[in-house]
């Protein structure tokens, strides 16, 4: 089958890749489309060390599965979590696969991810996608729950004045979110042309530069890089939260000072809930088709990552 | 009056600093014993660029009041909290004098401090010291109130995996702080001889390099230094808390994607109640003695100081 590879040898396209093997309670998937992240952008740079096929948002139909009682999952049209725990460690018990020690995760740890004609997955992780949704919003379940974990982490309320540093892919996911708490989430970008589409989606903006210090009580760090960081601290408020949304790549320099001096909270934020996303996109109350950049098929997957890590550049898609 | 003066040129001792005026509210304080603390180290390391007299852990008698109302005060023996609000804005509403923007802090941010024959501060700041309590033992009011705020700020569970990262003169109140929460905190440090305090005031202990990774519910952070912080985040658990309760020099290196991925909460954490602090010492519940390495005469304050910045070094105290 055809996939998009990476190894130390860097990423690569493979026309005749093994087609996955079947384990106990899987299922096969049929790509139909996936999703490029910035996580996927950080893999290719060497984060988590990862080898295999990329790729962990997608839109696929099941194609066959291992467990007899599972054969009704057969041809419905799925998106799936994407993280595997081993269900038997306190982590599992308590906080769910994600924290699992030992997890696999598609396309990240240990496990073979979507960028491919097949990808296998536990029906246990699967989701179906309601007819209303086309794949081209279906595919954003996946950063739309990591959007809604932040609603799960934290109270936010409608009166908190809310900032979201970043204007890229997630932080317009993450700024619809915000602003359904009933509050006016602010989107704040380095250059005016960041600017444009978070206006059009209805969000208010600011240029980060101009961005008040101590604003904000609650701010969303969506950049991934140390400068955006360094601006997010800034804008928060002495005991106001900030959220880390972005993977970064290792070690960043923090100014401690402001975090102690200012007593601030600073919680890490990664996958989040999947029917929810599906909830919000049937109602039509997130908007993402705006988000979509470009689309690619499976055998241009190195123009399209190339097209991927342009600044600037929102959500690139590939066709299976 | 003597004074031990802090400006551009270091710090020094001053024979004949002018005595502080009396503003509305205020008391005029004498020093009867002051403790030098990490922040005071910072500050002279160039920290918060302050000048003036250092010293905000002290235990004196009341001298004089401006305001005839405040009378009863007079020849009181007191603590004092050290953040001077405006008490108009909406953070000293909200949160009270700690975090208003324009605040002073006695000898740390525009205010002269506690190292000096007298002080000032408004009557609304001081504490009586219960009778019982020797002055040795109240010069750590505001200290451990600081280790109090954890408490404050997030739930300990009896049952919580507790760590506390440095066994020095702050580490040592919040490990008992925190075994008054009813579990079993560790106290780790870098060199064996520093886990014999904490051990003999029944503390459990550990050796940092030995300690496991991933395996703390809470860790609190208590060295001030970049290593220490990369050691805390490396034992909290995955959805743990991190609690940074030591001051910074400026900006550390963090590892962020331990944060992100671990879903780890971090919160700074600064002064705290006085009242708690002091019922908590009358009640024998938290042992202090153990911890005075030496007292110096105000005179001697310089050779205190040398002393204090010494590493394993406790609480150096300053006599008036």
């Amino acid at each position: 089958m055809r996939a998009v590879y990476l190894d130390e040898e860097g990423l690569r396209f493979r026309q005749n890749y093994p087609r996955p093997q079947l384990a106990a309670g899987e299922a096969t998937l049929r790509l139909r489309l996936a999703g490029i992240c910035s996580t996927d952008l950080e893999l290719i740079k060497g984060y988590a060390g990862f080898q295999g096929v990329l790729g962990h948002e997608f839109v696929a139909t099941v194609e066959e599965v291992e467990a007899e009682e599972d054969a009704a999952w057969v041809g419905k049209r799925v998106v799936g979590t994407i993280n595997l725990g081993c269900w038997h460690c306190s982590e599992c018990a308590a906080f769910g696969p994600e924290h699992c020690p030992t997890r696999t995760v598609l396309g990240i740890i240990r496990r073979d991810g979507a960028f491919a004609d097949f990808l296998t997955l536990p029906t246990a992780n699967l989701l179906e996608v309601p007819e209303s949704l086309a794949d081209e919003e279906a595919v954003f379940t996946e950063p739309l729950a990591a959007a809604l974990r932040i609603r799960q982490q934290i109270t936010v309320s409608p009166s908190d004045r809310v900032a979201v540093v970043g204007p890229g892919r997630l932080g317009l996911l993450i700024g619809q979110v915000l602003a359904l708490a009933g509050g006016e989430p602010t989107l704040f970008g380095r250059r005016k042309e960041s600017l444009e589409l978070p206006e059009k989606l209805g969000l208010d903006t600011g240029l980060i530069g101009e961005a008040a210090s101590d604003a904000f009580d609650l701010v969303v760090e969506a950049t991934g890089n140390e400068g955006g960081l360094a601006e997010s601290l800034r804008l928060v408020r002495p005991k106001g939260t900030l959220v880390l949304k972005s993977t970064f790549q290792g070690r960043a320099t923090v100014d401690l000072t402001k975090l102690v001096v200012g007593e601030v909270r600073v919680t890490g934020s990664r996958c989040g809930p999947f029917a929810p996303a599906l909830r919000l996109l049937e109602q039509g109350a997130i908007q993402v088709k705006p988000l979509i950049e470009a689309e690619y098929s499976l055998r241009e997957a190195i123009e399209a990552f190339e097209h991927a890590a342009r600044p600037g550049v929102r959500k690139i898609l590939l066709r299976a």
